[in-house]
């Protein structure tokens, strides 16, 4: 499996790029709009073609690259039923996203958001914003409900193998990844905390919504096109 | 191996930590003075012992954390005998610093500066300002040589299998790594570039002088301690 982490400086959001190396499919999870020649240039470089958009969630901090991605290379995007509309494949939890001989796993781990999917490959899992590293995403926009991220992240994520790598949506603090173990044991909100802890933790939490609010998640919802995407 | 990728986002600068799984021996490679207390976090976490620091060059981007880990843990501090009077161990080209079970090979790259050194463990390698991923670092200060740094990268670096892993010690586009291979045929800098061409390019270019250039070249000379280290 051919793997890479990619960074937009200005969102701190993590894209990641994954291939099947026999037959050069690949998939880029969570791409940034700003980012999309970056990330095509890359996909050319290594050989490989990009048949796949994996979104965790209808982002509301930086418009997705998914949409522009489509139109270039005709790749399938894919996210939750509950996400955006715009997408061309809907998947639930349980499913399984084939990549060449690759096989991700679908995790619903809604809390986040209401649409927030997790994503496993090969030991390798992919959190979006539920997740993150020694934090979690936040719970008070877009339907979020902190009950339910607490019981997503310890039902359906810390029951995976410890040793299995937990990549984020995003990082503020310079770290590009984490293990389950990791975070059962150290992640603040998490270690030894109880479900009315982490909902009284989050519902304390005062923070101004994010910058990108009102203009992230209407594009988003047509998968980064402001054009419906029958005229672009 | 146990091996960690930080990033600090004010300097884009990477910083390593590697680790002997079974003796928990840590190295951190290039730490940023402001990220410490991260740095050692993550060391404690992780059930890890820091035993030594080892910087690439005298930074003239960031201020180095060494002198500050050497005074919270005692780890040995070791560099090129060209660069900062202020380390434990001076390491020279072909010299292999132990940790734990594990061994790290050093490798004199010169050009960005006179003393900059890459280090190889485990098909791993840490460029530094050498070698960056689809660029180099700049040679136009602190004894840089645009000469050296083609004949450091294209007989010392590009020599090495193609599945080596890059890893920088800054990058500006998000990219996280490299491989020995990729730098070979896409780096624009190299890839089918004579000496002469490379030398040519990298005199033309008119950059300012990094931000930090006059703080952080002394500082990184005392390990990142304005202090002398006998008053520390």
């Amino acid at each position: 499996m051919l793997f890479r982490q990619l960074f937009d400086a200005e969102t701190s959001t993590y894209t990641y790029l994954l291939a099947d190396e026999a037959s050069r499919a690949a998939a880029l999870i969570d791409p940034v709009l700003e980012q999309v020649e970056r990330d095509l240039k890359l996909v050319e470089e290594l050989g490989l073609k990009l048949v796949l958009v994996l979104e965790t969630h209808v982002h509301a901090d930086h418009v997705t690259g998914a949409g522009a991605l489509r139109e270039k290379t005709g790749a399938t995007v894919a996210a939750s039923a509950r996400g955006a509309p715009c997408v061309n494949r809907q998947v639930a939890h349980g499913d399984v996203v084939r990549l060449g001989n690759l096989e991700v796993k679908v995790l619903e781990t809604p809390g986040h958001t209401d649409d927030s999917l997790s994503f496993l490959c090969e030991g390798r899992l992919f959190t979006g914003d539920a997740l993150l590293v020694r934090a979690t995403g936040r719970t008070d926009f877009q339907n979020g409900d902190a009950g339910q991220l607490y019981d997503a992240i310890t039902s359906r994520l810390f029951t995976l193998p410890e040793d299995t790598v937990v990549y984020p949506g995003h990082d503020y603090a310079g770290h590009a990844l984490s293990t389950i173990g990791e975070e059962k044991r150290h992640n603040p909100r998490l270690a030894g905390k109880t479900r009315e802890s982490f909902i009284s933790f989050m519902e304390s939490r005062q923070l101004p919504p994010p910058k990108k609010l009102d203009v992230a998640v209407p594009a988003n919802r047509a998968c980064g096109r402001t054009e419906p995407r029958s005229q672009a």
